[in-house]
C-alpha cells in the first residue's frame, strides 16, 4: 500500500519471510503484476483484477508494534481514542477517509489557483507580520529581538485586508488573489483553528452599482459585480475539482439580509429545509418597535415525540402540540398564563424592556397571531399537517446580528426533526448571496465595548455604503435630533455580501470606499474615532488620495469550503496537522512553556521585563 | 495607464476639462480605438500604433499632489530617496520597472505550482505556529492568551522540514510541496527579511544511493536522484516562465564539496568568471594539517590599477605586481618581512596557531609555490598575460564552513576587476549542484556555541550520511583514540546537495535519515544530545519506527531566485510590501511599541508578566 492504494503480492514459498515482516512496514518488492486466476478476483479492491508474482522484495524500514492500525480504522462510528490519533497524526493520516481529504484539498486548491490565474489574477504574496492595534484583541504579538532596546512587536495579520488595497491602489494588477495563511488568538470555539487559510481575492475597476431593483429585490443591487461573477465561476470550479456529484446552480441566488432575518432568522439561512418563520407585525401596532415571529412545525406522523433541550425550549415563547382543533384550545390557554408573563420569558423582550412592563396589547396581537397562524397549518409547508408545534417569538423591527431567537430554533427543530426522520435537509446544496448589510452596528458585544458607545462597522470599516444610501447617511450626519440621527444610520446598507452554502457563510466580501473623503468621513463622523485611532489609517488614506482606482474583493473560508467539499463535519479533517479547539497541537505539543533555565527564559523575555519595568 | 500599460487619448475642444485632471487620477474613458493618422505613430510605445478617440470620461478618483511621481521615475540610478519611496510603496509599485518583477513573480510561481501538480506533487499546508525550542535563538515567539495562566509560547516556523517529513512518514502523499512563508527573528543582513519564502518539496521512496564513482568525481553519487530530476525540470520551468532569454544546461553539473572549496574557495562558487585557486599543498609536508593556496589574476591590458579595500587587503598574504621578470623579484623579496610572518597575518593562520610559530619549512614551501605559480602565468585561464598579481593563503587541509579566505578574496577580485573591465564574469547563466558536504561541523559559529563543544550538524540532524561512510561512522563511535575518532566524525560526508546560480546559493536539501536505530545514534552518540533534547525529537523518532518510507526533499528560496529571474539586485525588489534590512516595515509601521495605556499593554503582557514573577 501506498498514497495510491493497495495491490494484492502473490508470493512463493521461498519468499514466504515476507510474511513474517509486521504490518506497516515498508518495503520494496520487484515482481510481474499478472491478472488473478478466475475465482480469485476481489470485486470489492479497485485492483481486485490482478495481483503481483513477487520475484524479490527488500525491507525497507521495519514497523515497531503501533498505538492504532490506521488501515483497519474503517468505521467512522468506531475509531481509536482521538487524544492517541491526534498525537500520532502521522499514523492517523494513513486512514483512507483522512489522506483522501487532504489529498482533495490539493486538487481543489490547484484547480482554484489555475481557474484565477487564467482570468488574469495574480498571485501576490502579502506581509504575514503586520503591525499590532491596541484593539486587536484576538490578534497574536509576535515581540521581536532585533529592535533595540524598547520592546517592539508585530502582529500575525487577521487577514490581508489593508495590504490588499493597498495592492489594488498601487495598480500593480486588477486582479490580486492568495491562499492566505490568517490568525487568531481565541479559543477554537466552533471548530476553529489558531491558524486558517483564507481564499483571498481584491479587483480594481469594479463597478459600484447593480441590478436598478426597489430596495428589498431579489436582485444583486450592491456593487462589485465583477466579484461576484469571479467568484461564482471560481466555486464550480472548485465544486468539479473535488468531484462532487451534485449540481450548483447556474447562478447563485441573491437574497437582502432582511428577507433572511425575517425568514430564516438567520444572516446565512440553510435553505435546505422549510419552517419559514412569518413576521406577525402587522397584528402588532404599526408603531411598534417589535416584530412578532411565529413558525407553524408540522408533526407529519411522528413515530418519536419532538425533542428540544431545556435551552432550546426557554427560547420558545409557545409551543403547543395541536391539531386544528386544538388550536382552539390553545387560543383559550393564552389567558393563563397570562400572554405578558410569557412573553417576558422571551430573551429578546427581557433585553429590550428589562424588567418594564411590555409595551402595547401583545394579548390581542397574540391571538391574531394565532389566528393567523392556522394559514400556515394549512399552507404548503404542511400539506398534510393535521398535528403541529407553533412557535411565537418577539424580536425587534430591525434584525441586527446574525440570528434571531427564532432563527436558533429553527435550527434545533431541523435537528430535532432529523433525529425522527432523516429528510428534514435537502441533500442537493443550496448556495445564496446575502446582500445589503446595515453598515453600521450595536449588536457584536465585543466590537461594542471596544467601541464604547460609538457605532461600529458590521464588517470593517472599509466598506463602501449602497451607493443610494449615501445622501441618507449625509443628511443623518446634520440631523439634530439624536434619535432620528442613530435611527437614519442604522438604516444605512453596506455594499456587503455573504457567500451561504447550506447554510454555512463560506465567505464574504464587499465593495470597498474607494472616495477618500468619505472614507474620512466614515472614520471621524460616524465611528467617531479620535485623531490618534485615524492615524492609525493613515496610509490608507493617503493611497486612496494618491489616485486608487474602485476596488472590491472577497475571501473564502478554504478550511470550511474543504470541509464541506470533503463532506466532513471539521475542518480538523481537512488540515494536515491540525490544533484542538483550545489551540493545542497534540503532535509538537505547542504551545509550551520556555524552556526551564532561568537564565535562558530571561534573556527571551528581556524585551517584556524592560516593557513592565516601565509601568512599576 | 493601468497594470498592462499606457494608451494615447485623443480628445475633442469640449472634452478638453480631461487635460485638468491631475496626473494619477483614474478616470474611466468611453470611445473608439482609431488607428493613428501616417507620422503621428509612436515607435516606443507597445500602443504606438492607436488612439482612443474619447466619447465620453468620468472622474473615479482624483489624485492629489503626490510625493513623487513613479511613473517618471525610468532611470535606475536617479529615483527618489529610498526612504520616501518604501513609506509610499503602493506609488512606488507604479514604477515599471518594481511592478514588473511583482507582476513576473506571480507568473513563474504559477509555471512552478502547474509543474509540480502534474508531476504529481501535492500542495499541502504545515503549520506555521510551531512549538518554540530552548535553544531556537533565531525564532520568533508568539505568545498566547488562551493556554489558561501559565504562559504558552508557540514559535514561527524557521522552515517546514519537521511537518514536510512526517507527511512523509504518514504516507498520505509521496511528493509534497508548499510556497512556504518561514521567519527568522534576526537583523536583516545580508538582503534577509524576518519573513521570506520557500518552495518547499519532499519525495518519499527516494533512492538511497546514485551514481557509482570514485570520490571526488563530479557526478551524484549521493542518493535522492529523484529530487535532483525533479528540480532540475523546476527550475527549467521557472526559467522558461521569467523569459529569461538565456539557457540553462540540461542537466545542471554536479561539484563535490571539496573540490569547490579548493578551486574556488566556496560552497557556492561563481563560475562565470576563472580566477580558480590552485592547492600547493604537494609543496607541503604531506602531513601537514595545512594547504596553499594560490591565485594568479592576469592583468590584461588595464586601464586603471586595481583597487581593493583595506578589508579585502588585509586577506591576503602576497600581492605583486608581477611581469615575467619580476616574478624574480617578487622571490626575492620573499626574504623581507619573512615569510613566516606574512604568513602569520592570515586569518586563518592566526585562528589555526594563534601566537605559537607556524611548523614546517614555509619558506620553501612558498618559492616552490611562486615557482609552479608561474605556470599559471602561462595558463589558459591568462594566455596573453606579461603582468599579474599573485595571491597566496594558508588554510586548513580540510575545508570547512561556506568560503576560504582566498574565495572570499577571489570574488572581490572579481568586483575590483570588474570595476575596470565589464565583462569578467560570463553573461551566460553558471548553475551547478554541490554535493558531499561534511555532515558534522565545528566551523558556524553560532551553532558552535549552543552545542557547548559538541558536534554540530553541517545543515540539521536529519540529514543521511553518505551510504559508504556509514561503516566509517560507525567504527569512529567505538575508536578509543579521540583525535582519531575527531577526525573520522570529520570526514563523513552528508547526502546534502545545494543548488548554486551565479555564485548564490538558490536552494538546498538532503536525503533524510528514515532508519530510526541510526537516527537516534546520530543524536546521542554523535551529536551528544541529552535525554531532553533528544525528547523534542521524540514524535520525528516515533514516526520513523512506525514505518516511514526513504525520503529527501529540497526548498528553493523562492525570494531570491525570483530576484535572479527579474534581474534585480534586492529581494526586496519582488516583494510586493518588504520590510528593511533592520526588519521595519515603513508602509505599516511596524513593529511598533504597544499602546500607550499601561491597563492595556499590561493586559496583553500579564503572560509575561507571570512568568517573570515566577523568577524573582
Amino acid at each position: 500500500m501506498d498514497a495510491s492504494g493497495t495491490v494484492q503480492l502473490k508470493l512463493d514459498e521461498k519468499l514466504h519471510d515476507l510474511c513474517d515482516v509486521p504490518v506497516e512496514s515498508v518495503i520494496e518488492v520487484h515482481g510481474t503484476v499478472a491478472r488473478r486466476a478466475p475465482g480469485a478476483e476481489n470485486p470489492n479492491m479497485p485492483t481486485g483484477q490482478v495481483e503481483v508474482l513477487v520475484h524479490s522484495w527488500k525491507l525497507l524500514n521495519k514497523a515497531d508494534s503501533l498505538p492504532f492500525y490506521p488501515t483497519q480504522c474503517i468505521d467512522e462510528q468506531n475509531l481509536p481514542n482521538e487524544a492517541l490519533r491526534a498525537r500520532h497524526r502521522y499514523l492517523d493520516l494513513r486512514r483512507p477517509a483522512l489522506g483522501s481529504a487532504i489529498r482533495r484539498r490539493s486538487h481543489v486548491s490547484h484547480a482554484a489557483r489555475t481557474y484565477l490565474y487564467n482570468k488574469g489574477v495574480l498571485e501576490i504574496e502579502t506581509p504575514m507580520l503586520l503591525r499590532s492595534t491596541p484593539e486587536g484583541a484576538r490578534e497574536f504579538l509576535v515581540p521581536t529581538r532585533t529592535q533595540g532596546a524598547d520592546p517592539q512587536f508585530y502582529a500575525l495579520q487577521q487577514s490581508p485586508q489593508q495590504p490588499k488595497q493597498l495592492l489594488m491602489a498601487s495598480g500593480v494588477t486588477e486582479a490580486y488573489y492568495q491562499l492566505a495563511r490568517c490568525f487568531r488568538d481565541e479559543d477554537g470555539r466552533r471548530d476553529r483553528q489558531p491558524e486558517f487559510t483564507q481564499l483571498d481575492m481584491e479587483m480594481s475597476f469594479v463597478s459600484g452599482t447593480g441590478e436598478p431593483a426597489a430596495p428589498g429585490a431579489h436582485v444583486w443591487r450592491i456593487g462589485g459585480t465583477e466579484v461576484r461573477d469571479l467568484v461564482e465561476g471560481l466555486v464550480h470550479t472548485m465544486w468539479k475539482a473535488a468531484d462532487m456529484g451534485t449540481a450548483l446552480p447556474a447562478r447563485f441566488p441573491v437574497m437582502p439580509y432582511a428577507y433572511a432575518m425575517q425568514t430564516y432568522g438567520s444572516d446565512k439561512p440553510d435553505l435546505r429545509f422549510g419552517l419559514e418563520i412569518s413576521d406577525l407585525a402587522p397584528t402588532l401596532q404599526s408603531d411598534s418597535p417589535f416584530a412578532l415571529d411565529i413558525l407553524v412545525c408540522p408533526h407529519h406522523e411522528f413515530e418519536k415525540p419532538l425533542r428540544l433541550s431545556a435551552k432550546q425550549t426557554s427560547q420558545l415563547l409557545l409551543r403547543k402540540d395541536g391539531s386544528r382543533s386544538s388550536i382552539e384550545h390553545f387560543k383559550a390557554s393564552v389567558a393563563d398564563p397570562p400572554v405578558d408573563t410569557i412573553l417576558k420569558k422571551s430573551r429578546h423582550v427581557r433585553s429590550i424592556l428589562g424588567d418594564a412592563e411590555p409595551a402595547g396589547d401583545f394579548s390581542g396581537a397574540l391571538a391574531a397571531a394565532i389566528k393567523a397562524s392556522s394559514v400556515f397549518v394549512r399552507g404548503k409547508e404542511a400539506p398534510e399537517a393535521s398535528r403541529c408545534d407553533i412557535f411565537i417569538s418577539l424580536r425587534p423591527k430591525a434584525p441586527e446580528g446574525g440570528s434571531t431567537e427564532m432563527g436558533d430554533l429553527r435550527l434545533a427543530l431541523a435537528n430535532a426533526l432529523g433525529e425522527i426522520r432523516a429528510d428534514v435537509r435537502d441533500s442537493s446544496p443550496h448556495i445564496l448571496w446575502v446582500t445589503e448589510f446595515p453598515l453600521f452596528t450595536h449588536a457584536d458585544a465585543e466590537k461594542d465595548e471596544a467601541a464604547h458607545g460609538r457605532w461600529s462597522s458590521s464588517h470593517h470599516p472599509f466598506t463602501a455604503p449602497l451607493a443610494e444610501d449615501i445622501p441618507v447617511l449625509l443628511r443623518a450626519l446634520d440631523e439634530p435630533d439624536s434619535a432620528a440621527r442613530q435611527s437614519a444610520i442604522a438604516s444605512i446598507h453596506g455594499q456587503h455580501f455573504d457567500l451561504v452554502l447550506d447554510g454555512q457563510e463560506i465567505g464574504g466580501g464587499s465593495v470597498r470606499i474607494h472616495d477618500p473623503t468619505l472614507q474620512e468621513l466614515v472614520f471621524r463622523r460616524v465611528l467617531e474615532l479620535t485623531d490618534d485611532e485615524t492615524q492609525r489609517f493613515g496610509h490608507l488614506l493617503k493611497a486612496l488620495r494618491c489616485g486608487a482606482p474602485p476596488h472590491a474583493g472577497m475571501a473564502l473560508g478554504f478550511d470550511r469550503l474543504m470541509a464541506i467539499l470533503c463532506g466532513r463535519q471539521s475542518i480538523r479533517d481537512v488540515i494536515a496537522f491540525p490544533k484542538s479547539t483550545s489551540g493545542f497541537d497534540p503532535l509538537f505539543r505547542s504551545p509550551a512553556a520556555l524552556g526551564e533555565s532561568p537564565d535562558e527564559a530571561q534573556g527571551l523575555l528581556a524585551p517584556y521585563r524592560l516593557k513592565i519595568d516601565s509601568f512599576t
